[in-house]
């Protein structure tokens, strides 16, 4: 039946699209529990039917990598193939049901873990790379043995609607961004990475669908709008028309907030601000300046560190970061040091399972731990400074005692390196993220001796109000707009205003043209924001006085509630826009 | 081998002991994978011989309690013997292992399971009652089949020295306190609640003792030191002399402190403050007002319904309530309403999974959604209102609107009262726990509005810093003397004076006698604390000036860092302590 369907999730990314579903559903090897079988003749024959389908599918795979992205990348997929037929790896597996009596699942997931771990314990980087095929390879056939789960994220071809339970980071940093279209999944609101990701990327997105996620194959028609969070399965003609119309308007929205490219962000009454870019890679960079940029104001070196399976070396890094640095002609750019744990995990660092991650060992805690990972990544942003300007910035800094461990080590790698004869730019700025409250009610004592604080209204809110903003129990109470919030966002500028230090935000109400002006009204210097909403942004600043800014905020701190503050925040946007 | 060893593990709660291991691992019905097997003879083997030493500990047990408890608390024991001979239950497990192939430990937790479940589906109390017995008793079960885990907490049944690997809030809650002489875990640290617990109880515990716990059996004589770490495990002559000696000592010291029962908390320059205790459960209160406490600042109320397998009812609630107002002879008591959630489970409340639970669906947050759990607890507490001074404290509060909503409650089920013609007390000051950052930073709202602020320094400090006490990794960063802390302290306090309200703390940190003469410095109101720590605290007040703690208070408060707070305050507690 292909009945058009509606079902309603949460709109945390604007846009109409229609597509083709792509549903994602992962499987680990390891997931597979130690189950014995009674019918091994019928286990050997799912195997066995399990492994045709894997070789169909990755010949499928290679006949159209192969044109698409080159012989090269088809490579590692032939390697695959080779596996599934290598005497070393599929007859274990037989032997394993006819000899133990396991099922099927559990005969792929032991041989497979076991062949992993001896390619790991191999000491050359091109074995444990190997290590990494073993389980890919074994996913596949598990996946198919299981008879379960959707497609895997590397075999997206076309253009579709990525449909799935969730997104970690790690998955988000696989994507072919040009081929993901919209996003709707399961779990998530408007607060989670997924939604941050989606608005940085300009993607639709709709998360929060619940169960209608299992109303949805592979290959199905959708219509989704990002603003609504709706969501049309094989979607009538009638609609198909309705949407393609709603998405021929919102393209002529972006073309006439275009002219805010090559414009300032200066207010009605003269007071000038910067306007810079969040990226995550360094390809990012690439048009930024074009699009208006004035600067990259959060660069998220962790994509970089999980985006493979082993710790990008010193070179690798710094051909990164100088890559975004190039980008920028000139502008500067604010390298974040390695912010992982927490949610962000990294396959080659054997991080501790927390009970609460958000309030665990993660971002500058672990960095000062790991020093030999810190010290690198500080060699190589150094390098970089050499063709740029560079500031760094330290993320999840709690106390003074962390900051200057952190500036020393600065100087320590500056003093090998300058021995070592190798070009460093000379002045580099160094700053904190302020994401925990104490920064914030410390800031008078760090802004003697940082060069620049970076609000992450993101963290800095979650800890302010108790809230895991990806807890869907409580991401009502989760609101940069808490007048709590507000106040130390005010205490930190001001702390920077009295040492002549500037302050930058880099969270999600940088880019929320509804908080613009209170945010002109407290002072801030600089707005770091995904480049989809930096004309918007602009566009508001520009047509905000600076002095009715100012009154606007001085009256939302004495407010009661996130709700008066949004109220106020409205009726101002709703006098002093020009649109 | 009774060799004297020596283990170290970092102790949390002072005093020394020597006594007997009870060790204790728990183990849970669920706990038990789908095993097949292929000797299903070993299997019945293994299961006959545990349900054999099953009832052979029971009638044991039914002995000892029958002597030591009476007739009555021994009936539950023996029915769980029934149970084991009872048709419909062992031998399902028999004809599970013969006719389905299960290991015996999967047998077990499966009839178990299912026998349980069947219970649980019937409505009235007694069966749900039964199906914990069932638990209980298939938990023995399985504990004798795997042939693994230590003893259980309800069996303990003489002076012991408590050995685990952790103690949850829901163990704590079984324990019988004049039995367990002290702890010894595995995990845990300075911070952990096991080490609010032992403080409280003034019962000496060792915590993070990692593997040294896995060293002691059951019946193995120890000797600890609560104040340096040392475990002693098969102590020799010489070591229990010199243990006995450290005991004695300490036993004088207590005497010494006791005449502080009696005195109140006045500086030598005239101010008065109030000193109060915290307690868990009705049956604490009794002594209280011998031992010098002015009032009961906290108590918490979520013991009384973690202690059972289903929600109390108001009757229950009431009498508990009524019996500690009783105890306190006219002086005050704060109860707080239901601080669950978080690491705070309610086996009959189906709490979601949480990936931070501390920063999740907790506490006012969940009682403002349950109207029917909390209402019923207001009519409790305001019944007991009628049988002497009692005061109300919402835990939890992050917004205005969330205080207001539990105001309007209160005021909804007083109306009630009144209308049925229940007695209510006159006059029930109501307020906040201020423990969420942004409670403080509005405290001058709220001020307006609460009769009292209560500084629930724990989780404050937790959120202040993004620091999960509990976080092995990360509890060096967790410290109330964090400057940013102590500011947040002063601005409740402040914002409190402004509005001629009170500020109360009731974290470990209203314990520390270190921490007194900064607390009067800050201008606190009233102290909540374990009854153990009342004397040494007043000991400390009543030796210091006001004046200099202002003093003292205005300069920590500009320092850099937690470590330099700790040494200003020792430099003053040897300055100006009188011992």
């Amino acid at each position: 039946m292909t009945v058009e369907t509606l079902f309603h999730g949460i709109g945390v990314s604007e846009g109409a699209r229609i597509g083709r579903a792509f549903v994602y559903r992962p499987i680990r090897i390891e997931d597979a529990l130690s189950l014995k079988t009674d019918q091994p003749e019928a286990e050997l024959e799912a195997l066995r039917l399990a492994k045709q389908r894997c070789i169909e599918e990755l010949e499928q795979l290679i006949e159209h990598t192969a044109q698409t992205l080159g012989e090269e990348k088809a490579v590692i997929l032939k390697g695959q193939v080779s596996m599934l037929n290598d005497p070393s790896f599929y007859p274990p597996m037989e032997n394993a049901i006819r000899l133990e009596q396991w099922a099927a699942e559990t005969a792929v997931s032991q041989i497979v873990t076991k062949t992993a771990a001896l390619f790991e314990s191999m000491t050359s980087a091109y074995m444990q790379e190997r290590a990494s095929d073993v389980r890919d390879v074994g996913a596949r056939l598990l996946m198919h043995v299981k008879g379960s789960g959707g497609g895997r994220l590397g075999d997206i071809q076309e253009e579709v609607i990525l449909v799935a339970d969730d997104l970690t980071p790690s998955d988000t940093v696989q994507l072919d961004k040009q081929l993901v279209r919209a996003f709707v999944t399961r779990i998530g609101g408007k607060t989670s990475h997924t939604a941050i990701l989606a608005n940085s990327l300009r993607i639709p997105a709709i998360l929060g669908a619940g169960d209608a996620v299992d109303d949805i194959q592979t290959g199905d028609l959708l219509a989704i709008d990002g603003a609504t969070g709706e969501i049309i399965v094989h979607p009538s003609e009638g609609t198909i028309a309705g949407y393609e119309a709603v998405m021929a308007t919102q393209q002529e929205e972006q073309q006439g907030l275009a002219q805010y490219a090559t414009r300032e962000a200066v207010t009605t009454d003269g007071h000038r601000v910067e306007i810079a870019a969040n990226i995550g890679t360094p390809e990012e960079a690439q048009g930024l300046v074009a699009q208006g940029a004035e600067a990259v104001g959060l660069y998220r070196t962790e994509f970089l560190f999980m985006s493979r399976s082993q710790m990008p070396d010193e070179e690798t890094q710094y051909r990164a970061y100088r890559e975004a640095v190039e980008a920028m002609e000139g502008r500067p750019v604010v390298i974040r040091t390695l912010d992982i744990g927490g949610d962000k995990e990294l396959p080659y660092l054997d991080l501790p399972k927390e009970m609460n991650p958000f309030l665990g060992y993660r971002a500058i805690r672990l960095c000062l731990d790991e020093r030999e990972l810190l010290m690198t990544q500080l060699r190589a942003i150094l390098r970089a400074s050499a063709h740029g300007p560079v500031k760094i910035m330290f993320p999840m800094i709690s106390g003074m005692q962390e900051w200057r461990e952190a500036r020393e080590m600065v100087m320590a790698v500056r003093y090998q390196l300058e021995q070592d004869g190798v070009e460093v730019g000379e002045r580099i700025e160094l700053g904190i993220m302020v994401e925990i409250p104490s920064a914030a009610l410390q800031a008078d004592r760090f802004a003697r001796e940082v060069d620049f604080f970076s609000i992450g209204t993101n963290d800095l809110v979650q800890y302010t109000l108790a809230v895991d903003r990806m807890n869907e129990k409580v991401a009502d109470l989760y609101d940069y707009f808490h007048p709590a919030v507000l106040r130390l966002i005010k205490r930190v500028i001001d702390a920077s205003n009295v040492e002549g230090k500037w302050t930058g935000m880099c969270g999600s109400m940088a880019g929320d043209p509804l908080a613009a002006p209170l945010l002109i009204g407290l002072g801030l210097h600089e707005w770091s924001m995904s480049p989809a909403a930096m004309h918007k942004v602009k566009q508001v600043i520009t047509s905000s006085s600076r002095e009715a800014c100012r009154a606007l905020a001085e009256r939302v701190l004495d407010m009661d509630s996130a709700a008066e503050v949004r109220e106020a925040l409205q009726a101002f946007a709703g006098t002093h826009s020009k649109n």
